[in-house]
């Protein structure tokens, strides 16, 4: 670097380190178990189908593979909320450390917010600020793993959910749901499944990856079967109010007389600013059960020694909510409503890839491979990467969560974008259809 | 809450949930580790002492606790560094999920700052960005961690090593910090200490909770240690340039020919920016010992698995570092400074404390309760919680970090305050004082 610099060692440094027989390089043990949890991120899948474009070919490539549409001109966040952080910033308020469970004005918005929807009113001291929704399920995999206990996943699922069990030596048992049912969860292999050593039950409601949002009829059956077997259940509803099909959006806490409801949530997609890390628990514990085990504490404790959402972000939350216009949620409501439409119909008219169940909420839509119409092509994972290689459209394979030979497609995109990159699809299962070739 | 609201359950809701035999109410063996990791951190000890603050006493409560002088007006941050966020947000690019090891231009520009002190040229790729320094902590500690691994921390130090260790099922080794010797490490206790087990050694410098600033000369003993022990160093540097004495801030990584050093450090500190939650891990890793042992993958693992800082805050870093004005950092040095010769000189006057090494560095000093002066205080606790009752003062128990009978004094914080805490510090001496007693 910089030649005024005197050397820092003198004499044997560099040599010396090459001769120590340093204590690290027999410590692989831990890698393993790491790099197996670290891989399964859908972050780390999408990394290997992205090698795989051909970055000298001729088209732009089309990312239909994450759950961040901030990319496109149409999913900007609310200016409103934009001047709530600048706001907030500004004020000089929130520069400094936040309470391990939040800055009070903020669990106050979220409390008043999730209690629009639920026949009775949450608390301040109910919600926990988290990193966003990711930090939530972090959270609550680590205060309920216990050495032998097991927790049921949905499959598919969001591998968040597996990695974090996995590092938590949590046993992950996984019940299906199922798609000619609209992906509802199937209830008797969650009664099948679980023993005196299972924590709890997790659904994701509107749902990743499945499009599906779940019935009052549904809910209550799924708050009937976790009553039933004594667990408790963790609601990801990181996607709320996301339904645009027939079935409006409904918490599971309104089912929380029956059931311990843990419900997990963030502005990340609503509000489409995931990069904001912005996030909650909300313990819908109307019988104290949750108090009772202390899982409060264990939330507190847990994340006294773990990260926070910075601050002024967190200052920032009352003003996002309240500011946001009915009219922006509308208007992306009606966003994801037609590109799910195009993209349910396209994928329709390909040969080899068939969607059983359209989308009626969040942001994607699984599609099952048929590979014995397709040449050439091995598994879910071969699909995606040939895919990504030979028109650069990037979607997820299956298998990252949970689904052999099935593809998670995202369709919030504007409609151009998305019809160029639903064409290439349609082509590029063309070109491999068995009986073209 | 409102009332149009229908009833949720059909007959046995609440009931059904007394009856219920809920799993989690059996499955109290998580509590009690994960209560014990996060009791030992700063805030939950703070918490403590301050509940025994009299709020219907007259004066206003001081705080000298904790390691966030932004409450002060005098430590505002720049003004440059909330332009950057301001443009950062604004430019509505850094809404989405951040790549994993974090935004390039940031990565880049942390190298760069980093690297000014160094006799080499970091590069972007040995930077990974943290949710703050305690992230930084958390993903090294996971990394690290196997089943009978050791490390070795210092004593006293930072409680969050203590929970994460813990957490980890690591076992932490301490060596001590020698107060007479201005809190340079004991190296022969270091090496009675580490055995093949033991996977590093941590340092802190500049010193929270000891306000020392290391010599090049104690600096080079250090990585002369950990070479012969094999043991490689990370070097908590969150502090770095807080040095207003007469040693300047030499970085660890200056020393990264002869051990592997990994640095973690954030803008906190220097920058006034706690609530910011940004950091930074930084592998100074010349022979490339860290990189033949996988740690890089194991890092990047960790982190797809856990939190990233807010992107539009990652992508303000490189406008942070290129606009905040030298003459800033002088004047908080100076105003830091100030603050600590105060200190140090009216602690020096007090009865029954007694302060063994003039501040160089960070924010805090260590002072030891001389318990046969002070009239009915069992230890530094009570000592604590006694100042906070009777003077609405409060200090860190030292026996959060590991040093029972001593205090941490935070010095950070405008003159006329600091001066207003110091003498409700003395009267309270005076007042214990066995003599006058
Ligand atoms: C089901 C599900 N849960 C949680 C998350 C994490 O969201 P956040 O951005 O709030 O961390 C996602 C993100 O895609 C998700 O799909
Ligand atoms: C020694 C030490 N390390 C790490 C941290 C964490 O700093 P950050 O705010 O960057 O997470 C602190 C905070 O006080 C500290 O004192």
């Amino acid at each position: 670097m910089r030649s005024d610099k005197s050397p820092v060692m003198e004499g044997n440094g560099g040599a010396g380190a090459g001769a120590t027989e340093w204590r690290i390089s027999r410590a692989s043990a831990r890698g393993a178990p790491l790099a197996d949890a670290g891989s399964m991120s859908i972050r780390a899948v999408l990394g290997r189908v992205f090698s795989s474009v051909d970055e000298s070919g001729p088209r732009p490539m089309l990312m239909l593979g994450s759950g961040d549409p901030t990319g496109c001109a149409c999913f900007r966040p609310p200016p409103e909320a934009e001047d709530a952080i600048v706001d907030a910033l500004r004020s000089g308020e929130h520069n400094g450390y936040s309470p391990t469970v939040g800055v009070l004005s903020a669990r106050r918005a979220i409390a008043e917010y999730l209690s629009r929807d639920l026949p009775y009113q949450l608390s301040p001291d109910d919600i926990y600020l988290t990193a966003g929704c990711c930090q939530a399920i972090d959270v609550m995999i680590s205060v309920l793993a216990q050495p032998g206990s097991n927790i049921l996943l949905p499959k598919p699922g969001f591998p968040l959910y597996e990695s974090r069990t996995m590092f938590s030596n949590l046993e992950a048992r996984h019940f299906n749901l199922i798609p000619d049912r609209g992906w509802e969860a199937d209830l008797e292999s969650v009664e099948a499944l679980a023993d005196e050593n299972t924590v709890a039950m997790v659904i994701v409601n509107p749902s990743n990856p499945c499009g599906s949002v779940y019935s009052h009829d549904h809910l209550a059956k799924i708050a009937e079967t976790a009553r039933k077997l004594g667990i408790i259940i963790i609601a990801d509803e990181v996607y709320d109010h996301l339904a645009f099909g027939n079935k409006p959006f409904i918490p599971m806490g309104i089912f929380a007389d029956m059931v311990p409801v843990i419900t997990v949530g963030s502005i990340s997609k609503r509000w489409l600013v995931p990069g904001w890390r912005l996030g909650w628990i909300a313990m819908c514990d109307l019988n104290c059960i949750l108090k009772e085990a202390k899982v409060d504490k264990s939330i507190e404790s847990y994340i006294n020694i773990t990260n926070d959402p910075a601050t002024f972000i967190q200052g920032a939350v009352p003003q996002i909510i309240a500011n946001t216009k009915e009219d922006y949620f509308m208007k992306i409501l009606n966003l994801l409503r037609n590109s799910a439409d195009l993209c349910y119909s396209k994928i329709k008219e390909a040969r080899g890839i068939t969607c059983p169940h359209k989308p009626e909420g969040s942001m994607f839509v699984m599609a099952k491979l048929d590979l014995s119409c397709l040449d050439g092509i091995q598994d879910d994972l071969d699909f995606c990467c040939m895919l990504a290689k030979e028109e650069s459209v990037i979607v997820l394979p299956g298998s990252a969560l949970g689904m052999k030979d099935w593809i998670r497609i995202t369709f919030a995109m504007d409609i151009p974008t998305l019809e160029n990159a639903l064409e290439r699809i349609t082509s590029f299962c063309q070109r491999h259809d068995k009986l073209e070739a």
